[in-house]
């Protein structure tokens, strides 16, 4: 009966559909550093774009969900599903949630056209050595139950289209990468600059 | 700290905006017969579309959510985060939700650019009488709890830019009476036809 289930005209066209960049990766492990990066060499390149920030989808679609397996998952399915709206409409879609589990990050693979799984690679260590917000020290400490590494499963992905390793590259080269992939897969959508002509 | 929460570029411009079509009424009183009518006018004048439904988006951003002001709220704010996401990345968006309370409909009519707040109106003997879903009967025998209309508020709205009253239009005269308020407030993004010369 919904409208929203029928297919829309972006689903049939490739040249007008977003790609939804997933990335997954430790609380840490620099995705939403990516992300914004990303995000602005896209917008740069004419692109439509949307991040979708963990803290930040939690606070709008998601308040009330804990960090149990099962409201993660629901929390999950709540960004793939806004992302699926976003890409179907030639908007791309960078979603920079730890999702930590393989079944849920298979399921929204499966079902959203477009789809690149991006992980953003750093060890737990790092992580907690760089401890950007301060948590991993009060996880560690045993005041925040269920985090992500500490208290509760990171599953790495199997088959991501990309792994990006913090700990080696720059933001510029991880960026460098995602466009270069993006290029390579969607060559449409995302045209590589023509070398000059002599 | 979130991309999202920056201004993006859609936002600047009048011209890539999407608009926000916020159907508001009683549960029969037409809110999904008329997105749908309206939605695929607008596509077929080269617009984007999102039809947000109720029931839809219950399912896919608000289970567990259950009927209290609270939770109602909580509901139309979620789709009204949607919409904007949409909206300004061109993308029109059309919400079919009850949304009873005019509070939360206000919040929204003054945080989204380009909203537009439609009464889709039906009295409740009409509704009733209809009773599309066989709601309103299991409702009146007291099965469900909180129900609009029968145990739970409507708010009218007290200055909605248009009033559409289902009991005496056709869903073509609604839909046009929609796509001409739309023409004559957004006119670069919905030009009307232009007669033809002599």
């Amino acid at each position: 009966m919904s409208y929203d289930t029928n297919t829309s005209r972006a689903e049939t066209s490739a040249h007008t559909r977003g790609v939804t960049l997933w990335l997954t990766g430790l609380s840490g492990a620099g995705k939403s550093t990516l992300a914004r990066a990303v995000a602005r060499e896209l917008a740069e390149r004419g692109r439509r774009v949307e991040v979708l920030d963990g803290d930040d989808v939690r606070q709008h679609l998601s308040k009330g969900l804990g960090f149990s397996r099962a409201d993660r998952d629901t929390n999950i399915r709540r960004i793939g599903y806004v992302a699926r709206l976003l890409s179907r409409n030639g908007v791309d879609v960078i979603s920079a949630a730890i999702s930590p589990y393989r079944d849920v990050r298979d399921e929204l693979r499966a079902q959203i056209p477009g789809f690149v799984e991006v992980y953003v690679k750093a060890s737990l260590d790092t992580c907690v050595a760089r401890d950007v917000k301060g948590l991993y020290r009060r996880a560690l400490a045993g005041e925040i139950p269920n985090f992500t590494g500490v208290s509760d499963p990171y599953e790495e992905p199997l088959a991501p289209h990309l792994v990006i390793d913090t700990e080696r590259e720059t933001v510029a080269e991880s960026t460098a990468r995602v466009v270069q992939y993006l290029a390579e897969r969607f060559p449409l959508a995302f045209p590589l600059a023509e070398p000059a002509r002599e």
